[in-house]
């Protein structure tokens, strides 16, 4: 297994789980569960491959990663009781998510021979639209637009440091480990430090 | 006509009513009637033919298809007032379509020989997808996601049932007419009986 | 630079500048702004370009988009306290965008040698498809939804005009600009002097 495929199912199986909790919450049977869950952890990676014209899709090519979905959700229709905060393990949960599939991004783009901008963009892009996805179906404030937490940042900056690492001759499958390392400290810093950028405050507006 | 073109074209007939019956909710003109009609009838097998790199997409290759959906909105636009519950019949008319496009995808996807789960899961996104944009785009909560309904659940159980019917060597044509009676008679009891899969309860979150 | 890729700039930016005054009022930080920017940007055209099989998408192709939506972020986040009212600036702005970034997607499919049918379509898209998204993601009501108000209608009048001046024999250019000064003109006119078409009206439905 490459570096590559095991961040892609890593990253599909924390997501699916995060879309499970969220099915939970909205009390779906299990095909429900299936459904939100596989949305998640298969729509960042989709829709890269999409943009990317690979193909066929990578769940197309490789539907284990269907399974895994499908497991993750059975699992937790059966154990979501069992988390004493669901909100808190989804959101812990999700940062895990978001460093592997940043990093499943930056390499599938690398190994595609993308430009530098392209394999930032497509970092962010597998690791914010599975999300952002499942947070839009299901009627909640996209963990993307959470006002003060670094997140779409972490991601930017997870997929700036592979490519920095990987001008300073670092191996990929390196500059994809410190891509998700440093994707995952600054969300968790934010998570549980505060840390974050300057937002955007002004005056109400007038009208 | 071939049993899936006949298919695609009642999917995005009934599906384009169902848009066009939520705009006349919005209150829109006709060009947005028209608009809503063809994101909810076009939705679900744009992203299947983006999915399996089908090109053209059925409706580029076919404008007919929007023709459909554009005469199912003029329609609409001046008999909504007919119906004695807009909501009542918006729900109907949404288990058809359900039906039949569940079965036209199913039926691309074996066209294409795909495998077991991808004719299955082509089913469920061809079903299920154009609703889903349609009552994401209107701010509605998305059938999908209605609380011990079968939706999706009866989605799958009737791509489901197409592929074990091919199994057992029925043609194909047979097969897609089980798969949207299969689809269409859960979705149905599951609105007028109250079937239902077991759904996820807890008791309430602690945070 | 060939009247497309001008219109696809200019519809780049502004649409840019709309989204990134939308994530001032979701008060998000720098890369916040550039991620809504650019999904308001670059969403209606990569959706084109993917219905299209157009590859590489175009901002693949040419990354100097990005970096049209990156420094109109950068610059809205430093001056969005200036505008009067963000909302009126945000509202006008867009109809700018929309009116070139339909005579955009029309070129496109000219380019491409597409039906009349699929040219007007692509217009469309490309103009409302990133806002739509844009509104989508943060929860607002969709402009496509706004009552009373001509938008998709107004892309589909100017789309149509292009296809008709094609028809008297203008060349594509002058069809272009005439396209963006149709679609301009009916939206402001519809924003500033109540301009639409009949909307569905109906008794409340009875249930």
């Amino acid at each position: 297994m490459t570096i590559v495929s095991f961040l892609d199912y890593a990253s599909v199986l924390v997501f699916a789980i995060t879309g499970a909790l969220v099915a939970s919450r909205a009390q779906l049977d299990l095909v429900g569960f299936a459904f939100i869950a596989s949305l998640t952890a298969l729509g960042g990676g989709t829709i890269r491959d999409l943009l990317l014209d690979r193909n066929p899709i990578f769940w197309i090519a490789n539907p284990t990663y269907l399974g895994v979905a499908a497991a993750a959700s059975l699992v937790i229709f059966f154990t979501a009781h069992l988390f004493e905060s669901r909100m808190r393990a989804l959101i812990w949960l999700d940062s895990f998510a978001l460093a592997v599939a940043v990093a499943a991004g930056v390499g599938v783009a690398i190994s595609l021979e993308q430009s530098t901008t392209i394999v930032i963009l497509m970092g962010m892009i597998t690791g914010c639209m599975g999300g952002l996805m499942r947070d839009v179906v299901v009627g909640d404030v996209p963990v993307v637009l959470k006002q003060g937490e670094l997140y779409v940042t972490a991601a930017f900056a997870g997929a700036a440091t592979a490519t920095v690492a990987k001008v300073y001759g670092l191996e990929t499958p390196l500059a994809l480990l410190a891509c998700a390392a440093a994707t995952w400290i600054l969300r968790a810093g934010s998570l549980a430090f505060g840390w974050n950028l300057p937002v955007y405050r002004s005056t109400p507006p007038k009208s």
